[in-house]
Protein backbone atom coordinates (compact mmCIF):
# COMPACT_ATOMS: atom_id res chain seq x y z
CA UNK A 1 0.00 0.00 0.00
CA UNK A 2 1.03 3.70 -0.97
CA UNK A 3 1.97 5.76 2.19
CA UNK A 4 3.86 9.29 2.21
CA UNK A 5 7.15 8.35 1.73
CA UNK A 6 6.88 5.22 0.13
CA UNK A 7 4.82 5.71 -3.28
CA UNK A 8 2.89 9.01 -2.24
CA UNK A 9 4.08 12.30 -1.92
CA UNK A 10 3.22 15.50 0.03
CA UNK A 11 2.50 18.87 -2.20
CA UNK A 12 3.14 21.80 0.10
CA UNK A 13 4.06 24.39 -2.57
CA UNK A 14 1.23 25.12 -5.00
CA UNK A 15 3.89 26.08 -7.95
CA UNK A 16 5.72 22.69 -7.18
CA UNK A 17 6.79 21.64 -10.59
CA UNK A 18 5.88 18.30 -10.13
CA UNK A 19 2.18 18.98 -10.37
CA UNK A 20 2.62 21.99 -12.66
CA UNK A 21 0.31 20.31 -15.44
CA UNK A 22 -2.80 20.54 -13.28
CA UNK A 23 -2.34 24.49 -12.54
CA UNK A 24 -5.30 26.46 -13.28
CA UNK A 25 -6.77 23.46 -15.26
CA UNK A 26 -9.83 25.40 -16.11
CA UNK A 27 -8.38 27.73 -17.87
CA UNK A 28 -6.18 25.58 -20.20
CA UNK A 29 -7.39 22.57 -21.29
CA UNK A 30 -4.52 19.85 -22.04
CA UNK A 31 -6.10 18.17 -24.65
CA UNK A 32 -4.27 17.44 -28.11
CA UNK A 33 -1.09 18.53 -25.88
CA UNK A 34 1.20 15.92 -26.94
CA UNK A 35 -1.62 13.51 -25.94
CA UNK A 36 -1.75 14.56 -22.14
CA UNK A 37 -5.19 15.06 -20.56
CA UNK A 38 -6.87 15.63 -17.58
CA UNK A 39 -8.83 13.09 -15.45
CA UNK A 40 -10.99 14.07 -12.49
CA UNK A 41 -13.24 11.94 -9.91
CA UNK A 42 -13.34 8.79 -8.84
CA UNK A 43 -14.77 7.15 -11.58
CA UNK A 44 -12.94 8.42 -14.41
CA UNK A 45 -9.68 7.35 -12.50
CA UNK A 46 -10.98 4.04 -12.30
CA UNK A 47 -11.33 3.92 -15.72
CA UNK A 48 -8.27 5.40 -16.55
CA UNK A 49 -6.88 2.81 -14.44
CA UNK A 50 -7.97 -0.07 -15.95
CA UNK A 51 -7.26 1.18 -19.66
CA UNK A 52 -3.78 1.74 -17.88
CA UNK A 53 -1.19 -0.67 -19.24
CA UNK A 54 -3.57 -1.98 -21.99
CA UNK A 55 -1.57 -0.15 -24.90
CA UNK A 56 -3.86 3.05 -25.77
CA UNK A 57 -4.06 5.49 -22.41
CA UNK A 58 -1.24 5.88 -19.63
CA UNK A 59 -1.76 7.68 -16.15
CA UNK A 60 1.24 9.51 -15.41
CA UNK A 61 0.64 11.11 -12.06
CA UNK A 62 -1.99 11.54 -9.67
CA UNK A 63 -2.90 14.08 -7.63
CA UNK A 64 -5.23 13.37 -4.44
CA UNK A 65 -7.10 15.48 -1.87
CA UNK A 66 -6.11 14.17 1.46
CA UNK A 67 -8.64 12.81 2.57
CA UNK A 68 -9.91 11.60 -0.63
CA UNK A 69 -6.87 8.94 -0.03
CA UNK A 70 -8.49 6.23 1.59
CA UNK A 71 -11.59 6.50 -1.12
CA UNK A 72 -9.49 5.49 -4.05
CA UNK A 73 -7.18 2.79 -2.65
CA UNK A 74 -8.23 0.18 -4.40
CA UNK A 75 -7.74 1.90 -7.52
CA UNK A 76 -4.17 2.87 -5.95
CA UNK A 77 -3.63 -0.83 -5.65
CA UNK A 78 -3.74 -1.65 -9.30
CA UNK A 79 -1.46 1.02 -10.98
CA UNK A 80 2.16 0.71 -11.04
CA UNK A 81 4.01 1.70 -8.01
CA UNK A 82 6.38 3.81 -10.78
CA UNK A 83 3.30 6.10 -11.56
CA UNK A 84 3.64 9.24 -8.82
CA UNK A 85 0.78 9.81 -6.55
CA UNK A 86 0.79 12.79 -4.41
CA UNK A 87 -1.83 14.30 -1.94
CA UNK A 88 -2.25 17.93 -0.78
CA UNK A 89 -4.62 19.49 1.48
CA UNK A 90 -7.84 21.14 0.60
CA UNK A 91 -5.86 24.48 0.29
CA UNK A 92 -3.08 23.59 -1.89
CA UNK A 93 -5.43 21.99 -4.45
CA UNK A 94 -7.59 24.34 -4.86
CA UNK A 95 -4.90 27.19 -5.50
CA UNK A 96 -3.40 24.35 -7.92
CA UNK A 97 -6.69 23.85 -9.73
CA UNK A 98 -7.45 27.39 -9.83
CA UNK A 99 -11.08 26.91 -8.12
CA UNK A 100 -12.54 24.99 -5.49
CA UNK A 101 -12.05 21.68 -6.29
CA UNK A 102 -15.09 19.77 -4.81
CA UNK A 103 -14.39 16.01 -6.14
CA UNK A 104 -10.38 16.06 -4.72
CA UNK A 105 -9.37 13.60 -7.86
CA UNK A 106 -6.92 14.67 -10.32
CA UNK A 107 -5.07 12.48 -12.67
CA UNK A 108 -2.90 13.39 -15.62
CA UNK A 109 -3.47 11.03 -18.25
CA UNK A 110 -1.55 10.54 -21.59
CA UNK A 111 -2.61 8.82 -25.13
CA UNK A 112 -0.54 6.61 -26.53
CA UNK A 113 -0.02 6.58 -30.32
CA UNK A 114 -3.06 7.53 -31.95
CA UNK A 115 -4.90 4.71 -33.88
CA UNK A 116 -5.12 4.56 -37.30
CA UNK A 117 -8.52 4.38 -38.64
CA UNK A 118 -7.53 1.16 -41.21
CA UNK A 119 -6.00 -0.30 -38.13
CA UNK A 120 -9.23 0.42 -35.91
CA UNK A 121 -11.77 -1.21 -38.85
CA UNK A 122 -9.67 -4.50 -38.79
CA UNK A 123 -10.44 -4.60 -35.56
CA UNK A 124 -14.44 -4.51 -35.77
CA UNK A 125 -16.26 -7.72 -34.80
CA UNK A 126 -18.69 -9.19 -37.58
CA UNK A 127 -22.00 -7.72 -37.05
CA UNK A 128 -20.26 -4.30 -35.55
CA UNK A 129 -21.59 -0.69 -34.26
CA UNK A 130 -20.27 1.99 -35.18
CA UNK A 131 -20.77 5.49 -34.52
CA UNK A 132 -19.29 8.14 -36.97
CA UNK A 133 -19.90 11.90 -36.04
CA UNK A 134 -19.74 14.69 -38.50
CA UNK A 135 -19.44 18.15 -36.66
CA UNK A 136 -19.83 17.70 -33.11
CA UNK A 137 -17.92 20.42 -31.30
CA UNK A 138 -20.13 20.52 -28.50
CA UNK A 139 -18.21 18.88 -25.02
CA UNK A 140 -21.17 17.61 -23.78
CA UNK A 141 -22.28 16.01 -26.79
CA UNK A 142 -19.43 13.93 -27.78
CA UNK A 143 -19.44 12.92 -24.10
CA UNK A 144 -23.02 12.14 -24.15
CA UNK A 145 -21.87 9.96 -27.26
CA UNK A 146 -19.37 7.91 -26.08
CA UNK A 147 -21.51 7.30 -22.85
CA UNK A 148 -24.16 5.98 -24.83
CA UNK A 149 -21.85 3.92 -27.23
CA UNK A 150 -20.63 2.34 -23.83
CA UNK A 151 -24.09 1.75 -22.60
CA UNK A 152 -25.15 -0.07 -25.81
CA UNK A 153 -22.44 -1.65 -27.16
CA UNK A 154 -20.83 0.28 -29.84
CA UNK A 155 -17.41 -1.07 -30.87
CA UNK A 156 -16.48 1.92 -31.95
CA UNK A 157 -16.72 5.74 -32.40
CA UNK A 158 -15.23 7.47 -35.56
CA UNK A 159 -14.68 11.16 -35.84
CA UNK A 160 -14.35 13.40 -38.38
CA UNK A 161 -11.96 15.69 -38.60
CA UNK A 162 -14.34 19.25 -37.42
CA UNK A 163 -15.24 17.21 -33.84
CA UNK A 164 -13.60 18.17 -30.80
CA UNK A 165 -11.17 16.23 -29.08
CA UNK A 166 -12.75 13.45 -26.87
CA UNK A 167 -10.37 13.89 -23.84
CA UNK A 168 -11.18 17.59 -23.34
CA UNK A 169 -12.13 17.78 -19.51
CA UNK A 170 -15.82 18.04 -19.86
CA UNK A 171 -16.01 15.87 -22.87
CA UNK A 172 -14.01 13.36 -20.86
CA UNK A 173 -16.40 13.90 -17.93
CA UNK A 174 -19.50 13.79 -19.14
CA UNK A 175 -18.52 10.01 -20.60
CA UNK A 176 -18.09 9.02 -17.41
CA UNK A 177 -14.79 7.93 -18.65
CA UNK A 178 -16.05 5.70 -21.42
CA UNK A 179 -13.76 7.99 -23.99
CA UNK A 180 -11.05 5.64 -21.95
CA UNK A 181 -13.07 2.20 -22.75
CA UNK A 182 -14.40 2.24 -26.42
CA UNK A 183 -12.12 2.24 -29.08
CA UNK A 184 -12.03 5.69 -31.31
CA UNK A 185 -10.24 7.19 -34.23
CA UNK A 186 -10.37 11.01 -35.11
CA UNK A 187 -9.23 12.40 -38.66
CA UNK A 188 -10.36 12.47 -42.36
CA UNK A 189 -13.58 13.88 -43.82
CA UNK A 190 -16.52 12.37 -42.86
CA UNK A 191 -17.23 11.18 -46.57
CA UNK A 192 -13.19 9.61 -46.59
CA UNK A 193 -14.23 7.96 -43.18
CA UNK A 194 -17.53 6.29 -44.25
CA UNK A 195 -16.29 5.00 -47.51
CA UNK A 196 -13.90 3.09 -46.19
CA UNK A 197 -16.34 1.45 -43.76
CA UNK A 198 -18.63 0.45 -46.66
CA UNK A 199 -15.98 -0.84 -48.90
CA UNK A 200 -15.60 -3.55 -46.18
CA UNK A 201 -19.42 -4.09 -46.14
CA UNK A 202 -20.77 -2.03 -43.39
CA UNK A 203 -24.13 -0.47 -43.81
CA UNK A 204 -23.99 3.25 -43.50
CA UNK A 205 -27.00 5.27 -41.77
CA UNK A 206 -27.23 8.99 -41.42
CA UNK A 207 -29.37 10.04 -38.82
CA UNK A 208 -32.01 12.62 -39.91
CA UNK A 209 -35.06 14.04 -39.21
CA UNK A 210 -35.88 13.76 -42.49
CA UNK A 211 -34.39 10.56 -43.09
CA UNK A 212 -36.17 8.28 -45.47
CA UNK A 213 -36.29 4.92 -43.01
CA UNK A 214 -37.49 4.58 -39.90
CA UNK A 215 -35.10 3.42 -37.60
CA UNK A 216 -36.52 0.42 -36.65
CA UNK A 217 -36.80 -0.72 -40.05
CA UNK A 218 -33.24 -1.13 -40.18
CA UNK A 219 -32.03 -4.51 -40.72
CA UNK A 220 -29.07 -6.37 -39.36
CA UNK A 221 -26.38 -6.38 -41.32
CA UNK A 222 -23.85 -9.47 -41.17
CA UNK A 223 -21.19 -7.03 -41.52
CA UNK A 224 -22.63 -4.33 -39.05
CA UNK A 225 -24.37 -0.78 -39.01
CA UNK A 226 -22.74 2.64 -39.14
CA UNK A 227 -24.94 5.40 -37.59
CA UNK A 228 -23.77 8.33 -38.64
CA UNK A 229 -24.87 12.03 -36.46
CA UNK A 230 -24.45 15.71 -37.72
CA UNK A 231 -24.89 18.55 -35.55
CA UNK A 232 -27.88 20.06 -34.31
CA UNK A 233 -28.23 22.66 -36.26
CA UNK A 234 -26.87 22.34 -39.69
CA UNK A 235 -27.27 18.14 -39.89
CA UNK A 236 -25.08 15.67 -42.37
CA UNK A 237 -24.41 17.21 -45.43
CA UNK A 238 -25.84 16.02 -48.77
CA UNK A 239 -23.13 14.20 -49.90
CA UNK A 240 -23.32 11.77 -47.07
CA UNK A 241 -27.03 12.27 -47.10
CA UNK A 242 -27.30 11.35 -51.02
CA UNK A 243 -24.69 8.83 -50.78
CA UNK A 244 -25.83 6.19 -47.97
CA UNK A 245 -29.07 5.13 -46.48
CA UNK A 246 -30.71 7.53 -44.09
CA UNK A 247 -32.81 6.79 -40.87
CA UNK A 248 -35.07 8.83 -38.81
CA UNK A 249 -35.99 8.48 -35.04
CA UNK A 250 -39.93 8.56 -35.04
CA UNK A 251 -41.01 11.79 -33.04
CA UNK A 252 -43.58 14.41 -33.06
CA UNK A 253 -43.95 16.65 -36.20
CA UNK A 254 -43.24 20.21 -36.06
CA UNK A 255 -40.70 20.25 -33.33
CA UNK A 256 -36.94 20.66 -33.46
CA UNK A 257 -34.83 18.18 -33.83
CA UNK A 258 -33.65 15.67 -30.60
CA UNK A 259 -30.15 17.24 -29.33
CA UNK A 260 -27.33 15.06 -31.79
CA UNK A 261 -26.14 13.33 -27.70
CA UNK A 262 -29.80 11.77 -27.35
CA UNK A 263 -30.28 11.09 -31.24
CA UNK A 264 -27.29 8.82 -31.02
CA UNK A 265 -28.41 8.01 -27.79
CA UNK A 266 -31.96 6.66 -28.92
CA UNK A 267 -30.38 5.39 -32.30
CA UNK A 268 -27.96 3.05 -30.54
CA UNK A 269 -30.33 1.73 -28.16
CA UNK A 270 -32.47 0.70 -31.31
CA UNK A 271 -29.69 -1.07 -33.05
CA UNK A 272 -28.46 -2.72 -31.00
CA UNK A 273 -31.68 -4.42 -29.62
CA UNK A 274 -32.12 -5.12 -33.59
CA UNK A 275 -28.47 -6.44 -33.58
CA UNK A 276 -29.42 -8.66 -30.66
CA UNK A 277 -26.56 -7.15 -28.21
CA UNK A 278 -28.48 -5.47 -25.37
CA UNK B 1 -44.26 46.56 -37.42
CA UNK B 2 -42.37 48.14 -34.88
CA UNK B 3 -40.12 51.21 -35.92
CA UNK B 4 -37.84 53.12 -33.29
CA UNK B 5 -40.40 55.33 -31.16
CA UNK B 6 -43.31 52.98 -32.35
CA UNK B 7 -43.06 49.90 -30.10
CA UNK B 8 -38.76 49.83 -30.03
CA UNK B 9 -36.93 52.17 -27.49
CA UNK B 10 -33.62 52.55 -28.06
CA UNK B 11 -31.09 51.84 -24.75
CA UNK B 12 -28.29 54.21 -24.67
CA UNK B 13 -27.24 53.64 -20.81
CA UNK B 14 -26.50 49.96 -19.82
CA UNK B 15 -27.62 51.52 -16.56
CA UNK B 16 -30.86 51.79 -17.75
CA UNK B 17 -33.58 51.07 -15.19
CA UNK B 18 -36.19 49.86 -17.82
CA UNK B 19 -33.83 46.51 -18.88
CA UNK B 20 -32.63 46.54 -15.16
CA UNK B 21 -33.98 42.76 -15.07
CA UNK B 22 -31.27 41.85 -18.45
CA UNK B 23 -28.34 43.04 -15.67
CA UNK B 24 -25.63 40.27 -14.87
CA UNK B 25 -27.87 37.45 -16.01
CA UNK B 26 -25.35 35.35 -15.77
CA UNK B 27 -24.35 36.15 -11.79
CA UNK B 28 -28.37 35.91 -10.77
CA UNK B 29 -31.24 33.89 -12.00
CA UNK B 30 -34.40 35.06 -12.16
CA UNK B 31 -36.16 32.14 -11.78
CA UNK B 32 -38.94 31.94 -8.92
CA UNK B 33 -38.38 35.46 -8.22
CA UNK B 34 -42.02 36.72 -8.59
CA UNK B 35 -42.43 34.03 -11.30
CA UNK B 36 -39.62 36.06 -13.53
CA UNK B 37 -37.62 34.17 -16.05
CA UNK B 38 -35.04 34.91 -19.16
CA UNK B 39 -35.68 33.78 -22.24
CA UNK B 40 -32.87 33.96 -25.07
CA UNK B 41 -32.22 33.06 -28.41
CA UNK B 42 -34.87 33.41 -31.44
CA UNK B 43 -36.02 29.34 -30.94
CA UNK B 44 -36.92 29.95 -27.35
CA UNK B 45 -38.03 33.62 -27.64
CA UNK B 46 -41.19 32.23 -30.53
CA UNK B 47 -41.37 29.84 -28.49
CA UNK B 48 -42.34 32.09 -25.93
CA UNK B 49 -44.31 34.47 -28.29
CA UNK B 50 -46.60 31.45 -28.93
CA UNK B 51 -47.68 30.81 -25.49
CA UNK B 52 -47.77 34.82 -24.62
CA UNK B 53 -51.84 35.24 -23.85
CA UNK B 54 -52.42 31.42 -23.84
CA UNK B 55 -52.97 32.06 -19.98
CA UNK B 56 -49.40 30.21 -18.51
CA UNK B 57 -46.69 32.35 -19.87
CA UNK B 58 -46.59 36.07 -20.56
CA UNK B 59 -43.71 38.49 -22.17
CA UNK B 60 -42.77 41.07 -20.21
CA UNK B 61 -40.31 42.81 -22.12
CA UNK B 62 -37.95 42.24 -24.91
CA UNK B 63 -34.19 43.73 -25.16
CA UNK B 64 -32.48 42.65 -29.02
CA UNK B 65 -29.14 43.34 -29.95
CA UNK B 66 -29.56 46.11 -33.01
CA UNK B 67 -28.45 44.08 -35.85
CA UNK B 68 -30.69 41.09 -34.73
CA UNK B 69 -33.45 42.56 -35.03
CA UNK B 70 -34.58 41.98 -38.93
CA UNK B 71 -33.93 38.19 -37.87
CA UNK B 72 -36.91 38.27 -35.58
CA UNK B 73 -39.64 41.07 -37.17
CA UNK B 74 -41.93 38.19 -37.45
CA UNK B 75 -41.76 36.75 -33.82
CA UNK B 76 -42.26 40.49 -32.62
CA UNK B 77 -45.25 40.46 -35.25
CA UNK B 78 -47.08 38.53 -32.93
CA UNK B 79 -46.48 40.21 -29.68
CA UNK B 80 -48.83 42.67 -28.64
CA UNK B 81 -47.66 45.92 -28.88
CA UNK B 82 -47.83 46.80 -25.12
CA UNK B 83 -44.95 44.35 -24.86
CA UNK B 84 -41.79 47.10 -24.83
CA UNK B 85 -39.39 46.03 -26.91
CA UNK B 86 -35.80 47.52 -26.56
CA UNK B 87 -32.91 47.33 -28.96
CA UNK B 88 -29.11 48.28 -28.17
CA UNK B 89 -25.90 48.23 -29.62
CA UNK B 90 -23.33 45.24 -29.09
CA UNK B 91 -21.46 46.92 -26.95
CA UNK B 92 -24.38 48.31 -24.89
CA UNK B 93 -25.87 44.63 -24.56
CA UNK B 94 -23.25 43.31 -23.51
CA UNK B 95 -22.32 45.91 -20.82
CA UNK B 96 -26.35 44.82 -19.57
CA UNK B 97 -25.75 41.15 -19.49
CA UNK B 98 -22.65 41.01 -18.78
CA UNK B 99 -20.74 39.23 -20.97
CA UNK B 100 -20.66 38.65 -24.63
CA UNK B 101 -23.87 38.00 -25.55
CA UNK B 102 -23.42 36.61 -29.23
CA UNK B 103 -26.97 35.36 -29.39
CA UNK B 104 -28.52 39.00 -29.26
CA UNK B 105 -31.72 38.46 -27.99
CA UNK B 106 -33.41 38.32 -24.87
CA UNK B 107 -36.94 38.44 -23.06
CA UNK B 108 -37.72 38.84 -19.43
CA UNK B 109 -40.53 36.27 -18.94
CA UNK B 110 -43.09 35.51 -16.35
CA UNK B 111 -45.28 32.85 -15.02
CA UNK B 112 -48.74 33.46 -14.41
CA UNK B 113 -50.81 31.52 -11.58
CA UNK B 114 -48.90 28.25 -10.80
CA UNK B 115 -50.71 25.11 -12.15
CA UNK B 116 -52.44 23.14 -9.58
CA UNK B 117 -51.44 19.66 -9.99
CA UNK B 118 -54.96 18.30 -9.52
CA UNK B 119 -55.89 20.90 -12.44
CA UNK B 120 -53.21 20.09 -14.43
CA UNK B 121 -54.18 15.88 -13.95
CA UNK B 122 -57.63 16.80 -15.14
CA UNK B 123 -56.69 17.78 -18.24
CA UNK B 124 -54.90 14.98 -19.10
CA UNK B 125 -55.98 12.98 -22.15
CA UNK B 126 -56.92 8.91 -22.14
CA UNK B 127 -53.58 7.00 -22.69
CA UNK B 128 -51.92 9.82 -20.99
CA UNK B 129 -47.97 10.26 -21.24
CA UNK B 130 -46.55 11.40 -18.08
CA UNK B 131 -42.79 12.32 -17.38
CA UNK B 132 -42.52 12.61 -13.05
CA UNK B 133 -39.12 13.23 -11.65
CA UNK B 134 -37.44 13.07 -8.65
CA UNK B 135 -34.87 15.11 -6.88
CA UNK B 136 -33.50 15.85 -10.45
CA UNK B 137 -31.57 19.35 -9.78
CA UNK B 138 -29.01 19.47 -13.09
CA UNK B 139 -30.82 22.32 -15.27
CA UNK B 140 -29.24 20.12 -18.39
CA UNK B 141 -31.20 17.02 -17.35
CA UNK B 142 -34.80 19.08 -16.83
CA UNK B 143 -33.64 20.82 -20.08
CA UNK B 144 -33.40 17.06 -21.68
CA UNK B 145 -36.48 16.22 -20.10
CA UNK B 146 -38.44 18.53 -20.93
CA UNK B 147 -37.40 18.85 -24.53
CA UNK B 148 -37.48 14.90 -24.94
CA UNK B 149 -41.42 15.31 -23.47
CA UNK B 150 -42.00 17.27 -26.62
CA UNK B 151 -40.31 15.33 -29.24
CA UNK B 152 -42.61 12.37 -28.14
CA UNK B 153 -45.16 14.02 -26.95
CA UNK B 154 -45.96 14.19 -23.45
CA UNK B 155 -48.55 15.03 -22.10
CA UNK B 156 -47.51 16.61 -18.41
CA UNK B 157 -44.03 16.57 -16.96
CA UNK B 158 -44.75 16.75 -12.91
CA UNK B 159 -41.60 17.53 -10.55
CA UNK B 160 -41.08 16.81 -7.14
CA UNK B 161 -40.38 19.81 -4.75
CA UNK B 162 -36.83 18.51 -4.64
CA UNK B 163 -36.74 19.17 -8.48
CA UNK B 164 -34.71 22.27 -9.76
CA UNK B 165 -37.20 24.96 -11.22
CA UNK B 166 -37.50 24.28 -14.94
CA UNK B 167 -37.05 28.30 -15.90
CA UNK B 168 -33.63 28.52 -14.70
CA UNK B 169 -31.98 29.97 -17.97
CA UNK B 170 -29.97 26.92 -18.65
CA UNK B 171 -33.14 24.66 -18.33
CA UNK B 172 -34.87 26.45 -20.43
CA UNK B 173 -32.35 26.86 -22.82
CA UNK B 174 -31.49 23.33 -23.12
CA UNK B 175 -35.36 21.97 -23.46
CA UNK B 176 -34.98 24.99 -26.52
CA UNK B 177 -38.39 26.44 -25.30
CA UNK B 178 -40.12 23.48 -24.14
CA UNK B 179 -40.52 24.36 -21.07
CA UNK B 180 -43.28 26.99 -22.02
CA UNK B 181 -45.09 24.35 -24.21
CA UNK B 182 -45.38 20.93 -22.30
CA UNK B 183 -48.05 21.58 -19.26
CA UNK B 184 -46.03 20.77 -16.10
CA UNK B 185 -46.39 21.23 -12.40
CA UNK B 186 -44.21 21.15 -8.98
CA UNK B 187 -44.06 20.38 -5.75
CA UNK B 188 -45.16 18.16 -2.94
CA UNK B 189 -43.28 14.79 -2.64
CA UNK B 190 -42.76 12.46 -5.24
CA UNK B 191 -45.11 9.40 -3.80
CA UNK B 192 -47.87 12.12 -2.91
CA UNK B 193 -47.61 13.12 -6.22
CA UNK B 194 -47.64 9.32 -8.08
CA UNK B 195 -49.96 8.48 -5.59
CA UNK B 196 -52.79 10.77 -6.90
CA UNK B 197 -52.22 9.69 -10.62
CA UNK B 198 -52.91 5.81 -9.90
CA UNK B 199 -55.35 6.94 -8.26
CA UNK B 200 -56.82 8.25 -11.39
CA UNK B 201 -55.99 4.78 -12.75
CA UNK B 202 -52.86 5.88 -14.68
CA UNK B 203 -49.90 2.75 -14.48
CA UNK B 204 -46.55 3.80 -12.88
CA UNK B 205 -43.41 2.75 -13.56
CA UNK B 206 -40.17 3.59 -12.06
CA UNK B 207 -37.04 3.98 -14.31
CA UNK B 208 -34.17 1.80 -12.89
CA UNK B 209 -31.09 -0.04 -13.90
CA UNK B 210 -32.40 -2.78 -11.88
CA UNK B 211 -36.32 -2.45 -12.87
CA UNK B 212 -38.33 -5.66 -12.78
CA UNK B 213 -39.82 -5.44 -16.76
CA UNK B 214 -38.04 -4.27 -19.56
CA UNK B 215 -39.11 -1.26 -20.77
CA UNK B 216 -40.70 -3.04 -24.10
CA UNK B 217 -43.03 -5.16 -22.32
CA UNK B 218 -44.74 -2.16 -20.89
CA UNK B 219 -48.33 -2.51 -21.80
CA UNK B 220 -50.24 0.50 -23.02
CA UNK B 221 -52.68 0.81 -20.46
CA UNK B 222 -55.60 2.54 -21.25
CA UNK B 223 -55.29 5.36 -18.73
CA UNK B 224 -52.17 6.21 -19.46
CA UNK B 225 -48.04 5.84 -18.63
CA UNK B 226 -46.26 7.43 -15.77
CA UNK B 227 -42.98 7.41 -16.41
CA UNK B 228 -40.75 8.21 -13.32
CA UNK B 229 -37.01 9.11 -13.17
CA UNK B 230 -34.15 9.39 -10.15
CA UNK B 231 -31.02 11.31 -9.89
CA UNK B 232 -27.95 9.07 -11.50
CA UNK B 233 -26.64 8.50 -8.78
CA UNK B 234 -29.27 7.67 -5.94
CA UNK B 235 -31.56 6.23 -7.99
CA UNK B 236 -35.68 6.21 -6.86
CA UNK B 237 -35.72 5.81 -3.48
CA UNK B 238 -37.16 2.50 -1.92
CA UNK B 239 -40.49 3.77 -1.15
CA UNK B 240 -41.31 4.18 -4.85
CA UNK B 241 -39.58 1.47 -6.27
CA UNK B 242 -41.37 -0.52 -3.55
CA UNK B 243 -44.97 0.77 -4.44
CA UNK B 244 -44.55 0.59 -8.20
CA UNK B 245 -44.08 -1.48 -10.95
CA UNK B 246 -40.56 -0.82 -12.30
CA UNK B 247 -38.82 -1.01 -15.83
CA UNK B 248 -35.58 -1.13 -16.99
CA UNK B 249 -33.54 0.13 -20.14
CA UNK B 250 -31.66 -2.70 -22.20
CA UNK B 251 -28.25 -2.44 -21.60
CA UNK B 252 -24.78 -3.56 -21.76
CA UNK B 253 -23.95 -4.99 -18.13
CA UNK B 254 -21.52 -3.70 -15.87
CA UNK B 255 -21.93 0.02 -16.93
CA UNK B 256 -22.52 2.96 -15.33
CA UNK B 257 -26.27 3.89 -15.75
CA UNK B 258 -27.54 6.27 -18.26
CA UNK B 259 -27.70 9.96 -17.71
CA UNK B 260 -31.03 10.87 -16.13
CA UNK B 261 -31.97 12.84 -19.16
CA UNK B 262 -31.27 10.18 -21.43
CA UNK B 263 -32.87 7.72 -20.22
CA UNK B 264 -36.14 9.60 -20.06
CA UNK B 265 -35.72 10.39 -23.51
CA UNK B 266 -35.23 6.51 -24.49
CA UNK B 267 -38.15 5.63 -22.11
CA UNK B 268 -40.49 8.02 -23.94
CA UNK B 269 -39.29 7.16 -27.28
CA UNK B 270 -39.89 3.23 -26.44
CA UNK B 271 -43.22 4.25 -24.14
CA UNK B 272 -44.81 6.82 -27.37
CA UNK B 273 -44.34 3.85 -29.84
CA UNK B 274 -46.16 1.56 -27.87
CA UNK B 275 -49.02 4.20 -27.25
CA UNK B 276 -48.68 4.87 -31.03
CA UNK B 277 -48.74 8.44 -30.37
CA UNK B 278 -45.41 8.66 -32.94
Amino acid sequence: MRVEGNGLTRIDDPADPRIAEFRDIKERDLAGRRGRFIIEGTVVLRMAAAAHGAGAFEIEKILLLENRLDGVRDILATVPDDVPAYVASGGVLDAIAGFHLHRGILALGRRMAEPDLDSLIDTLPKKALVVAACGISNHDNIGAMFRNAAAFGADAVLLDETCCDPLYRKALRVSVGSVLSVPYARGGSILSLLERLAERGLSIWGLSPSGQSDLRDIPPESQGIVLVTGTEGEGLPDTVMNRFGTARISQRPGLDSLNAGMATGIALYEIARIQQKI
